[in-house]
């Protein structure tokens, strides 16, 4: 046990001492050099098509139609059932993408470097709310932003900050935490922040008046845009902590839609993996728990390292947004998640806490011990393909990822 | 007393339906044609060169040296010493101004329009922290920042504005409170999201390249910039509600460094003062009280709407920083606000208080009943001209001037 206790501080240790630092944004085949042509990154644990569930086939099928690698929706049906794309987890290849999570070789990716480790991860940039790619959406429109995103949005994101030097994203989560973010459910003060922060280097290296005025009013529209940024963080700072040998502390949670999977410091790569649950939540007008596809996305990445559910206190109104009940109680979340994690971050800390730092390091032997689930703060996606959100809820972790993984871990230690 | 009852509600009516919308920047000349040459407007109540405090002074030594109507800073004391400058209050003239609160012909000031009942109000320009005018400020380059303001960001700001349309602050005043926020120590959120409505207009109307991200880079680096917009918007909210006989809610509360004045609806323009009080808080490294001044500016005008001190609960961060004690007892400042409000307001509510609104219309037979005295957040200035800030706290409202406006308010009421 003592064996135990020190490879979960050194766990926390790594998780604590990341600098991540928002420095580019690229195309995803210039980021990750083995996404070859027809290769398709996906949200959550390996999937094979015929498993897939609604949002992530219609995604892949407009990101198909969006790489050109088929000419319409029905074609990119047919061809990845006939196994023509190569489907791929985002988490193999160091990046994250939040829902369906498709990452393919021409779509701008942000990319951030953890300056005390060395590596880097990567996430797409968020394409904002209604009817979009990563809820399941792939009509005109949705390709259509797609590729102005491509072609503007993320070459002038990239001119900005490699002019800045990169943006460090530590201070950027702490101011956050004073002012209502969570950074999954609610990231309107990180992207405000973030935007403060970029707007003039955008506005010297921009090529063009509209195209700046534009990329202004698309990133000061979306108050989720920070999400992404939060997520590749994420992904950032949790990739030092694999391979730690006698750590049972989580160094993932994703869902594809269909499976819920989390990996553990001590076990590598290796999957754990359990049917995804439903979120509990609140549901946009019009739309029903009937029309809810259970959870997905990389977005879990964020409970990974303290934030979304594990930091409710630092944002009552996001309570009451994902349906949890009543603002005031927000703290009790974050509460009840210190019982599961193995310390707290003194550099993210809660004012209505007191500023207590927000619980870090998800152990699974306590998930376990004490059966409380780790809470993922979520959105609802529309079951069916190319419809898109539907609400916003609450999701546990399923107990049984956190039950295997701990047989699998007391096997690294030679238990058997 | 139903008479009072029934004006002290009409009171609080026009207060909440105030739809006050940020339309321009002007030359103060130009949005008070009343503004003539050698006339400077200070805050607080009126108050002779004789008896004003030293960053008060020194402010008006270094606006009269930026108007051009001195040399230098000791020919702008002796001139102002000799009479040849008319001090008048903000107040007087639809203006406010946070600390020195000066005002003169050439600054650009914001402009507030309350659109429900027709009525606009000024504020110039926030300078950002350090050695500003407002904390009494004034040596070159103090200076050289206002003539820029004048000269660029002041006409950079009116034309985004002017193609904005407006930008309606009761629902940006509505996010900031859900973002830690309470519009007078902390504005860092309303700040940063004006910003990201303004950006893209900025961007499509500044002259030239490096003005715009000259402006953006300063707007984005302050985070005080919206304290003077809510300022503002405090002056364009009470005005509809002064001069209505029978109510005994605050119009105004401001201070000029010396006295402390006070006006409520039923008396009209009469001011009620007194001595004004020392802050207690927190004091930057290298300074103590003993480097203080008393509490100045019109700022207070936030407090008369129900933010500031009032909206304690919405930004437990800011307790520690003036110096308030533990940021969990955030919320017993804003109960104890409401022991002597009329109401609350629906349109700003606090997540933490489970969307309770923030206590708004002081009414001034509540406060000489409890004894309980309106909590002011503020900044503190050196004692000496041209130093500038050295600590935020709070403060009290005197109580003498509510027991004089209650004689005064009996009086009106044909009481003797």
């Amino acid at each position: 046990l003592p064996t135990i206790e020190a490879a979960n501080e050194e766990a926390l240790r790594r998780l604590l001492a990341g600098e991540p630092v928002l420095v580019d944004v690229i195309p995803a085949a210039q980021a990750i050099p083995e996404l070859s042509d027809r290769m398709i990154l996906h949200a959550g644990p390996p999937i094979e098509w015929e498993r897939m569930c609604g949002p992530l086939r219609g995604a892949i099928m407009g990101i198909a139609v969006f790489e050109g690698w088929a000419n319409d929706l029905d074609d990119a049906a047919r061809k990845a059932a006939a196994g023509a794309f190569a489907f791929h987890p985002n988490h193999h290849f160091g990046a994250v993408g939040p829902m369906t999570g498709m990452t393919t070789p021409s779509q701008p990716v942000m990319v951030v470097e953890n300056r005390a480790f060395g590596n880097r991860a990567y996430c797409a940039i968020n394409e904002g709310l209604g009817k979009v790619m990563r809820f399941g959406g792939n009509d005109a429109g949705v390709l259509d932003r797609l590729r102005w995103m491509r072609n503007v949005l993320g070459p002038t994101l990239g001119r900005a900050l490699r002019e800045t030097g990169g943006i460090p994203l530590k201070p950027l989560i702490a101011r956050g935490l004073t002012m209502g973010d969570e950074m999954h459910q609610r990231n309107v003060a990180c992207s405000s922040l973030l935007m403060r922060q970029l707007a003039p280097m955008l506005a010297q290296t921009a090529r063009l008046t509209d195209e700046l005025a534009a990329c202004l009013a698309f990133i000061g529209g979306n108050d989720q845009f920070f999400l992404n940024v939060a997520m590749a963080m994420g992904k950032a700072l949790t990739d030092p902590a694999r391979n730690i040998a006698g750590s049972s502390v989580v160094t993932a949670m994703s869902r594809n839609g269909t499976d819920f999977g989390i990996r553990v410091a001590a076990t590598g790569d290796r999957w754990f993996t359990a049917p995804v649950e439903m979120p509990a939540g609140i549901f946009f007008p019009g739309f029903s728990e009937r029309d809810a596809n259970p959870d997905i996305g990389d977005s879990a990445i964020v409970e990974t390292i303290g934030l979304g559910g594990f930091a409710m206190a630092a944002a009552p109104a996001v309570v009451g947004y994902v349906g949890a009940g009543r603002a005031s109680q927000a703290a009790a979340f974050t509460r009840a998640m210190s019982e599961i994690t193995v310390g707290t971050n003194p550099a993210w800390t809660i004012p209505a806490m007191d500023f207590a730092g927000v619980p870090t390091g998800i152990d699974v032997r306590l998930v376990v011990e004490t059966g409380v689930a780790p809470t993922i703060n979520t959105g609802i996606a529309h079951r069916e393909p190319g419809v898109g959100q539907v609400g916003a809820g609450v999701v546990k972790a399923p107990l049984k990822c956190f039950e295997d993984a701990l047989v699998a871990f007391a096997e690294t230690m030679g238990v058997a």
